[in-house]
């Protein structure tokens, strides 16, 4: 079965991430290259797929690891200090030193704290991310940015810390619900958008087989969307040029459509695959692209059951007001990432607010 | 007045160390310098020097910033999570963005606290550090090791995260008692020991302006032990290859000292003095120097009044125990830092424990 790596070069912090499927036994051997020395891993998991920690314990246990496990609770409420404390607590109960490993297993939320523990325990341990949902494959296991959320708001708390590795094994997907898988596709669908054409046009003609899951097609596109990314990061590792503002696109709408639809409204991919139409058709209102590549994402993103427009049912003003909230917003201006052409985009200060506003209104 | 500068060279994370005495007016033009478009600052300063925070405050102010203030209380306890998070809520609050610069005004806790707080709000804010002691000024505010307590252990928790900028006003020494004045001596005798015959050679010929406190022979002595330390942190930025260990000479002796000791009995300085008496003592025993090396760091660190030998009623075992838990011990074995001739000091690890017990129990 072919195994695809990708190389994230960022000098003294570059890591490959490793894409198969079904192949478990890789994961040590994976591991024991990028952390030579390291003999202790702290493995967290979700707690809703314990079996896969299971089968990543087993494999460093074989591979000659201590392993510990801590199991956190499914969902965004355990980006906490609650819980970064309890993995700073385990680490130093043992006691962990340098050499010792966090493997986090599970999506966003998983990688996100157990990271941030790790960029913060000793001044940094290594970390292994084995992501466990499309999203994760995708998005947040690459790149470095780890965190927890405050009251005052998401991600708030957080320091970039580039894995040692990620190992991505498209069996863990067998086990992740319909509608989360589909969400992720958003995100791969966004990366055909603002950076390859071509890509855009191979999700188009194979969404059937990506949409049964095919293994070969599933591990094209995860190694694909992380080698789009990585490309992205390597040129702006700490979010300092601009430049991985681009990944942003379609979240400017995104953010507003999953703070106004509540908890439980909305995944994220869900909202930004409404956000991506929106911000599509919004370039088209300037002028910078014509129709039809909006109606291209309309359709691809159809074909996975993905919403294209915001509920109508949500008031125009709070989302207007949630934009001007939004980080990339400066000096009181909206600011959006829209496309010039498929596979291009470009972060613009010049969309007037009546401009959105009329997007919201006849959208929905 | 001469104000000196010294260069931290470590690529886009480069920064410079300004040194002056009672330049206050100096810290805002060198802060814009640092980050241009930095328009708030939060100033987190010490219980003990308010006076110190209204003058950077001023300064900032005058320069066109919003500022605001957190007090923290003097002393060690203050690096807890506790406080951490009173920073990140007061941040969150504001709510300060990427461009918010964090000020620490203090001694090595505020710059640990504030610094690890900057590491981890939004990723990364800048730092300014501005030490108001004698020992952060020549250790702690350089080389961006930042972080907290914890009940396992002392820094346990933290990050690199590598200052924008480092404000030094000898001026601020003013209001540092005398021995904790002294304590920091011991510091920059280290760094002519592992680094500079010369430098060590100046501290004997000046010793008696520098211990008066003579503006000159104080700029010049920081200045020296900012730029060796930066020397070290450049070709280690984040304690991988091993050189910046060296840092750490007297440093395995001290440890146990000060935890020996308890809560009050010694200084840092005071336990790193007696440290390296201890270090150079055990490098005698192993042939590594003569004892004329020794008998200079003995006459110099006792014309500032600081310790030579640990203290008589302190039992050997435990201290000897300590040193097996020291950072630096692999495989079971105690690792020094041990002089090989003055301005020269390297790793070992085939010191017998029988040799550092003897060196215990000779010095007492």
């Amino acid at each position: 079965m072919a195994s695809l790596r990708v190389p994230v070069n960022l000098g003294p912090r570059s890591y490959s991430i490793a894409i198969s499927s079904g192949d478990a036994d890789g994961l040590a051997a994976f591991a024991r290259q990028a952390v030579p020395k390291s003999n202790r891993a702290l493995v967290v998991v979700d707690a809703a797929i314990p079996q896969h920690a299971d089968l990543v314990e087993r494999n460093l246990q074989a591979a000659g690891w201590q392993t510990r496990r801590v199991t956190i609770p499914s969902g965004e409420a355990s980006k906490s200090t609650a819980e970064l404390s309890r993995l700073w607590d385990v680490l130093a109960d043992w006691p962990a030193d340098r050499k010792t490993l966090v493997v986090a297993v599970g999506g966003g939320v998983i990688g996100d704290l157990a990271g941030f523990a790790a960029a913060t325990y000793a001044r940094g341990l290594p970390l292994l991310m084995v992501p466990t949902t499309l999203l994760s494959m995708v998005d947040s296991s690459v790149g470095g940015k780890t965190g927890i959320n405050h009251p005052s708001g998401k991600n708030l708390i957080g320091a970039f810390h580039q894995p040692a590795a990620v190992w991505i094994d498209t069996a863990f997907l067998d086990t992740l619900p319909e509608r989360e898988f589909l969400s992720g596709l958003a995100e791969v669908i966004k990366y055909g958008v603002i950076l390859d054409a071509d890509f855009f046009a191979y999700l188009e003609a194979h969404a059937d087989a990506i949409r049964r899951r095919d293994a070969d097609a599933i591990r094209r596109i995860v190694a694909r969307s992380c080698e789009l990314k990585a490309v992205v990061v390597e040129q702006d590792e700490r979010e300092e040029t601009g430049l991985r503002a681009i990944l942003n696109y379609g979240h400017t709408f995104a953010h507003v459509f999953e703070t106004i639809g509540g908890y439980g409204a909305w995944l994220h991919g869900e909202a930004v695959a409404a956000g991506m139409v929106c911000a599509s058709r919004l370039a088209e209102k300037q002028g910078l692209i014509s129709a039809e590549l909006t109606e291209r994402q309309r359709r691809l993103l159809a074909r996975f059951d993905l919403p294209i427009a915001p509920k109508s049912e949500w008031p125009i003003d709070p989302m207007i007001a949630g934009m001007y909230r939004d980080k990339k917003t400066e000096l009181g201006r909206l600011r959006f990432i829209l496309p010039t052409k498929l596979g291009h985009v470009e972060l613009r200060d010049d969309v007037p607010e009546t401009a959105a506003r009329e997007i919201l209104q006849t959208a929905s």
